[in-house]
């Protein structure tokens, strides 16, 4: 059943791919069995996250990006992860009205997923979704995100290069300090560059990457200026995210960051199943009972943590 | 030797209670040791949440709060919780330079907590840093927080009745509402309320309670005006505090919101646990093979779970 669906996504079939995909965002056993399948399959896939506030213009930047990608001839798969909307799947692709232009071609795959106020899943759907999308022959995955919220982090754990748009007029130090993005941008964007303030942006970041200097692993992050509504930049965009993999293969870091990924992926994995684990064991009857002890204070949590994970005697 | 600790704070030492604080603070099994010498030990103890954006003068309304609590013979307890300042308890306390005034009050406790970037560390240590002064004989304990992320969500959990600090100027609708303050507040403060366009706030925050109605309960958040830099309404800002309380004792939500905290703690610290747990079993070296197995592409993350996960076979 799986290897067929795999089998089918591997030579082309759209429907398949994206059956796999909604079976992944599920979890559970069903996705389990994708991971199993997939995972002595999958190659160099690699992955870009692109995050930014609202209204920074991200989905119309992604669209040129992909144009741009299409236009060297490679096959690029879209993640749109949205954390407040309640559609997955299809339902919400009539709404990218933007990425229309894309529609009809098929080296171009975009999908959203929902995150349905689970955090923790998505944090194991979006390796696995990106491990399907590269098995179905999309070597890049651009996966795009809101903001810098927690969904955010754990997304751009699953990035190998991550994109930060801002606009004109964004620049103020201690903001962009505070929200966190200089410390997970591997590359910056100003998009909208047509609009007044631009200059100063730029100068404003490449002041701050001044103070902050190159990572631990020697790379500045470059700013590149776009318009995503005319498709500029987007080329220059995409040559800074090549350049970024290569010096994260020179430097020997996008080995190391991959494999200390697969190692976390482990052990969510396992996390996981020992918490379904415990909450067999105990049973939900089990579990009320000792919660209402601690509620009456005939017991203290901690003691009923002991008896919650206590491994079952036989 | 916790419960020498215990017995000492209980007797006034400040030093064994600053003790007490720090383990906690630092969680871990001997956190979990002062959880369960408090736990039984607890009374009725009462926690107020105030937060606010930086610079709406949240210190010096909660210095004014204070000593509207003192002249009324009560202790009060503050914590004070700075996600992005790297120090902790005593450090910090010395800057605090506003609090000045309570210094030699031994009936006021003040105290810095930072996260450390521990986001669950905090929701965990809040509740039992509250138990740990209400066992120490301070039945009110106030926690200032800053804006509203995270880690205001995380308190505010912790937290009976949330006030939240505006200043004039602030009380546009879009703003108010996007930042999620709606939603925590039980009751406002206008702080600064001698600068213009204290009155228009008020106007704006009253119709949007108007909007919005009462809560479930029935509670509609009193609009307190308030200038800290004197002490001007601190004694109103208390008395809407206890009407609250008073509300929430009547309609039985306290007992509600309590019951549901102690169930949250107890999935906390069995969450906490698994994962110690998980880290435990990876940690040994037959696992570590199969990470590396993982890791080099020999074996998928499922089948490495399911092997981490066996039983011992007797």
């Amino acid at each position: 059943m799986t290897s067929d669906l795999v089998a089918a996504a591997r030579a082309g079939d759209r429907g398949a791919l994206a059956k796999l995909l909604s079976t992944v965002e599920r979890g559970g056993r069903e996705a389990h069995e994708v991971g199993r399948a997939t995972y002595p399959l999958a190659g160099d896939g690699y992955t870009i996250g692109l995050t930014g506030a609202p209204g920074a213009g991200k989905s119309t930047l992604t669209s040129a990006v992909v144009a741009a990608v299409r236009a060297r001839g490679e096959r690029i798969a879209v993640l749109a992860i949205d954390p407040s909307s309640p559609y997955t799947g299809g339902a919400i692709l009539g709404d990218r009205v933007r990425m229309g232009e894309h529609a009809l071609d098929e080296g171009v795959f975009i999908r959203s997923m929902a995150t349905r106020g689970h955090l923790g899943g998505l944090a194991l759907a979006t390796p696995e979704a990106v491990r399907v999308l590269d098995v179905a022959g999309f070597p890049w995955v651009l996966i795009e995100t809101v903001g810098v919220g927690q969904v955010e982090v754990e997304v751009a754990g699953a990035a190998d290069t991550t994109v930060v748009v801002v606009n004109p007029g964004w620049g103020d130090r201690v903001q962009a300090n505070k929200a966190g993005l200089m410390e997970i941008a591997d590359v910056f964007v100003i998009n909208k560059a047509d609009r007044p303030g631009a200059d100063t942006t730029r100068r404003d970041l490449e002041s701050m990457l001044d103070l902050t200097g190159s990572g631990d692993d020697g790379w500045r992050p470059p700013v590149v200026s776009a318009v995503s509504t005319t498709g500029q930049g987007a080329g220059e965009l995409w040559d800074a995210v090549l350049a970024h993999r290569a010096h994260l293969e020179t430097s020997g870091t996008l080995a190391l960051r991959r494999e200390q990924r697969v190692r976390d992926e482990l052990a969510l994995i396992v996390e996981k199943r020992l918490r379904a684990r415990v909450d067999r064991m105990l049973g939900e009857a089990g579990r009320r009972q000792l919660e209402d002890d601690v509620v009456a204070g005939r017991l203290d949590p901690w003691s009923a943590a002991d008896r919650v994970l206590e491994e079952p005697k036989n």
